[in-house]
């Protein structure tokens, strides 16, 4: 056994935030804290020191924040990140033999004991630490070794008391601890740190080529130019568009998902390449890749940018299969194996053979086409499908990119069971797409975000709450008419601190499915052109507008740890709240889930979360119809009308005013 | 990268049982389960195979089992322990493409798709088997992939529903996986198995020393043999003896923990040491080495087996100070230092030095005092204090003792804090003891026990319960008379597979304190010779035997995993059952908790739990009071006397018989 394997006595352990014991890095965005805390502890009556040890992996040195008990055996410590890229962080700690010698001083004193012996042993102490100790430090340790060493004539308990009241004996003595047989937590555990809108984002999905003027017309890059305005007042951030690539002419779908074209369909966008290229190529009826360049540009003027979406699968006619013969997967009968769910069949797609023996040139193949588009500017991807390829693929993918790029944004598109959504974040996806869509009901809500927030989950997956896709139609929002659709953008935009919808659908209310018991929108751009008359009178484009400001003003609204639900005794109603840890900021939903009936009921605040007195009253304002309330105490009576306004998003403002505040009072 | 690494798709995750991801092993006895739960998922919609492979320590090869799908990604395994060590286990899984195609194919067939090519496909995966199978397989699925290869004349979909109703070939196909890319579990994790008496045994501590038959008398190894009878008639089969070493004179405690013996005062047995030798010396006056032996044999007719106590300190005249001073720490003024706990002092207990350069020599030492125990035939000990010394020392020593005595039964007495107490359990303590002595009210023993066994932590760590101990003597059991003995003997004796008194004092219900306010006994048999007078008409040797008797007669006593508490509508109720995995042996106990009251409720039964039809009805049959009952339903009325009998040990006979089961009925 090593020498020191006896002496090493103390125990680190239930390191948290760890994620599967430190495999995979937690997440966090510039400016935000890293608490970390664990179990440590060692046998007997010792007392220990611990240290929370980081650096940014840039950084060649740790910096070192002393870590504070929490009680039963739990410390604490805590850091901020204000570099993107990696941090590191780890434990060490030790039996603290100055600290053990220093209390135990001061019980014996406060009895009266005789201590000669004991001030002897602390000057052992003291001289070891000056060993370790540099410059002046040196002398002055010295100097209290040899101070205790001679005994003072008013007696042994008087001198205990001056070293009692020495802090600068305490604070040397904890600058030169001895470390010999110092614990430290295995391995480092890893912080990926994005920037803000990894964090807090707002999303439109728009596609361009149902963006023209002119009824009829193929969009353009420059059609979509002339849309930026509309985008920026209602308030979006980014801007997501489906593939923009040349579209497979081989096996190409008709409208509405029909198997055998017109020669005027376009195709889906997501039939990726033709004889007009692949996944580096654009959609020649979009325009070029100048005009791709500059509605990158000009969206940045209006605050927003352009994400583009990877979709790693070509169309029969797509150059690599040519090319790489070798990256697809071959039947017997001489034909490339198309993507398929047996007994469904979709052959207008061809996958990549993953498990091919060139896996390593595909997967650099696939991260140059990353790389490319990240050239042009782009800096946010919607991954279409990750868990249809390797999870190891996407880890490697990743990191690859974000080492050079750490600025880059993945987000997931993963509609797959559970433990598979989750894997992808925890490979390294910045955000990913949830189960919104199909949790209406309090009961599934409550769940649901309770396990995303209140979780280790938090840690690592950052939700992305899209109430449509071009995919999605949810039944709800079939069903539900307009208040179905502003009761949708309120819970995404409020239980959500990045969220999307599929537009312009969303704000004029699309809601008519291809057949009786789908969720596939009837005439569905994915198949055709559609033209969207934007200035409709239903048109939620202005309460959008409003609820994205909203959003914009209150912090607490652009992360989800906070989030608490609170009581109402009425299973239509939801009640919620966020805030800044500072409670500087609290903001409080309450939601009719109902687009049918006006529900009320009495709420249950649960006061301490929000920070609230239970005397005394405050001011609730509804910033989405601008009423104010005065609230006072836990219980308090709601009431929604659907068809108005389905839901209080209340920012608390204040405690109310009384007679002392009056200028004259005192 | 290693040209695999891109093909391992499989991720592994969320092992169950592991212990800090592995690195402690769990703990099973002979002939238990350990059934083995992960999260085993990969992308796309592959069909994946997993096993669980396990193996004893001293078998050079696996044996593995299949695991099988729970859901939502969930899969389960299970392995039976029949060798007392370690057992190892790890999974292993892979995609399973024979799996995936066949089960395509069914679909493809239930909606009589085309599946000539897919014919194909499925013989290049059963010639591909045939190269790794051995033997007749080998042709068997050689004819299989060229049968596939001919068409048949009535057509492809014919042909594979031949080959879905092919048993044979599913039996071969699984039989020769394609294992090349499989992902296997990180490391293995370990069980320790013991013996039946780690799960279940029923302890009485006794000092030997107050045996004696005569008032006044020091006890001896032989009047122990004689209080045998005693005991075996009372259910108990464990007898643990306080520490059986010379007692040290320097500083010896005197009667009531006096600073200052008299002559004729013997001293603690905890205070090892003296001229008269060290840990492996025998007190003179409790007789020889040969006595001890003697003990052993008789008690092992009896079916008891002796424990005995590990207490790693020493009385000042120990023989290791003068022989070993360099295992202690000495102070500035040339003592050694003696425990303490500032600014109490036990000068009469020298604690060693852990921290010492020579701890291995000081580790060796002690292991050759618990390999000496072992020579004389002792195979439980019971060690006194294991949280003041270092947490390694004891996984080293355990480990070093069970390599060659698996079936050696180490009981940790660490009254400490969780975390530690938790530790020594994970580090191989076979038995620790609890809080139970603490735990009074329903909600506090509800709260305990459902930690105790059902979370991660009855894995490793299994609960010993002493509802006194020579230094605790209860405010509980200082005041509440008879009644309180009896409840606290029927909750340690059910909630605990193991279980302990210290007697004579609880069964004869001593309960004067030292002082008020304080735990210790008063006139305690630590410091003083005691005279038992064992006939006594309050005496609760009858009791005792009956409810031993009843741990022996149920085994679902004999186990904690299955412990449930059911409700109750009086807080002074308590209602839990155990019962064994198939059910076929249940106990529902209801103890009333005040030694003072008389107390009735309704019990609300989880019915489910206890394997209960709601319409049938069943027999209670309450083994201490011998009644009967019918109930049937949920709801049942109880009423419990304290002064009578504090609770119902029921255990559930049977169905009640109908007009159906009668003879003549059909």
């Amino acid at each position: 056994m090593h020498p020191d394997v006896g002496r090493r006595r103390v125990i680190i352990e239930g390191i948290q935030p760890a994620i599967d014991a430190g495999r995979f890095p937690i997440k966090r965005t510039i400016g935000e804290q890293v608490v970390v805390e664990a179990d440590i502890f060692t046998d007997g009556h010792d007392l220990l020191s611990a240290v929370l040890c980081y650096r940014w992996t840039r950084d060649p040195v740790c910096t070192e924040v002393a870590m504070a008990p929490l009680g039963n055996d739990r410390w604490q410590g805590r850091f901020s990140v204000s570099q993107l890229g990696r941090y590191l962080y780890s434990i060490q700690t030790w039996v603290d033999h100055f600290a053990t010698w220093y209390e135990a001083l001061r019980k014996r004193v406060e009895v009266e004991q005789e201590v000669q012996v004991e001030l002897l042993i602390g000057a052992e102490l003291i001289e070891a630490a000056s060993q370790r100790a540099t410059g002046a430090d040196v002398a002055e340790l010295q100097e209290r070794a040899r101070r205790l060493r001679m005994p003072l004539e008013s007696g042994s308990l008087a001198q205990a008391r001056l070293v009692l009241e020495d802090e600068t004996l305490r604070r040397l003595m904890a600058l030169y601890p001895d470390r010999r047989f110092a614990t430290t937590s295995p391995g480092e555990f890893a912080v990926v740190v994005d920037r803000d809108k990894a964090r807090f984002s707002t999303w439109y999905e728009m596609f361009p080529r149902s963006c023209a003027a002119v009824p009829g017309q193929h969009g353009t890059f420059k059609a979509c130019e002339a849309r930026l305005p509309y985008l920026a007042r209602m308030g979006f951030d980014v801007l997501y568009l489906p593939p923009i690539h040349p579209i497979g002419q081989v096996h190409r779908k008709g409208k509405n998902n029909a198997t055998v074209a017109t020669p005027d369909d376009p195709g889906s966008p997501w039939a990726i390449g033709s004889a007009a290229g692949g996944h580096t190529a654009i959609h020649p009826q979009l325009g070029t890749l100048d005009d791709f360049r500059s509605l990158i540009a000009t969206a940045q003027e209006y605050g927003i940018e352009i994400a583009l979406d990877i979709a790693f699968q070509c169309a029969p006619d797509h150059p690599y299969v040519q090319e790489h013969p070798e990256w697809f997967r071959w039947r017997p009968d001489g034909t490339v194996q198309y993507a398929e769910n047996p007994p469904k069949k979709y052959e207008d797609i061809y996958p990549f053979d993953f498990d091919t023996a060139h896996w390593q040139a595909l997967w650099e193949e696939l991260k140059r086409v990353v790389c490319f588009w990240i050239e042009q500017g782009v800096r946010i991807l919607r991954v279409d499908n990750p868990h249809t390829k390797p999870l190891c693929f996407w880890e490697w993918l990743i990191d690859e990119i974000k080492a050079s790029h750490p600025e880059v944004i993945f987000l997931s598109e993963a509609f797959t069971r559970p433990k598979v959504q989750y894997q992808l974040a925890k490979r390294g996806f910045t955000q990913s797409y949830t189960y919104f869509a199909w949790r209406h009901t309090k009961e599934e809500i409550t769940r649901y975000f309770t396990e995303l927030t209140q979780t280790d989950v938090r840690e690592y997956f950052r939700p992305h709450l899209w109430p449509n896709t071009p995919d999605i139609l949810t039944e709800y929002l079939q069903h539900g008419g307009r208040p179905a659709f502003l009761i949708r953008l309120v819970l995404a935009a409020t239980l959500g601190a990045s969220y999307g919808i599929y537009g312009p659908a969303f704000e004029l209310c699309e809601h008519r499915p291809r057949s009786e018991g789908s969720e596939e929108y009837l005439d569905s751009e994915k198949y055709e052109l559609r033209y969207w008359d934007l200035e409709q009178r239903h048109s939620l484009q202005e309460f959008m507008a409003r609820v994205n400001r909203i959003r914009h003003e209150n912090p607490a609204l652009q992360s989800n740890q906070s989030l608490h639900f609170h009581t109402v005794d009425n299973p239509e109603l939801l009640c919620y709240s966020k805030s800044t840890a500072d409670r500087s900021n609290v903001v409080l939903v309450v939601v009719n889930l109902s687009p049918y009936h006006v529900h009320s009921g009495w709420v249950e605040l649960q006061l301490d979360t929000l920070g609230l007195d239970p005397i005394q009253p405050a001011q609730m304002h509804d910033e989405l119809s601008d009423a104010r309330y005065i609230w006072h105490g836990a219980r308090h009576y709601v009431e929604l009308h659907p068809q108005v306004v389905p839901a209080h998003i209340f920012r608390l403002r204040r405690r109310i005013r009384t007679e002392q505040d009056f200028e004259y009072y005192l």
